[in-house]
């Protein structure tokens, strides 16, 4: 996987999910330091129908494994923010 | 909410999401420092079959929603963990 492809890639996440993959809404998950398989598994069950969400499915309709590999890749390596900060 | 009675009711999601919050398997989400109000939506979508997973929905079917909102503040208040530390 290819995190710098992966950031080009997440540009449209971060309406919802932040810039930094720390969310804006209190309904759409934080994806920063998440876990890389996770975030992947989870792409994948939105794009195949596993998971179902206005937003979501649409979004990863589109998807190759490689983008979401890269996706998955380029949140899972950002910094997780703590409830304190 | 009350994450004190929370931490008691997740005792049991400590098998896969860590003691602490933080996954300890690669498939598993971490859940330490998740928005409340999405972990909250998602143990209700484990509990009323929006999404369904193998492990997930027989572990949330017994949750009241207090259960879940107990539980889903007291994962939300736990520290994230970044992928540095």
């Amino acid at each position: 996987q290819d995190t710098t492809a992966g950031k080009s890639k997440a540009a449209v996440c971060s309406a919802c999910h932040g810039a930094e993959g720390i969310s804006v809404l209190p309904d759409y998950p934080n994806l920063a330091g998440q876990k890389q398989k996770y975030l992947e598994l989870s792409i994948k069950a939105y794009r195949d129908g596993g998971r179902k969400h206005a937003v979501m499915s649409p979004m990863a309709a589109g998807l190759s494994d490689a983008d979401i590999l890269d996706i998955a890749a380029y949140f899972a390596a950002l910094p997780a923010q703590s409830p304190a900060k």
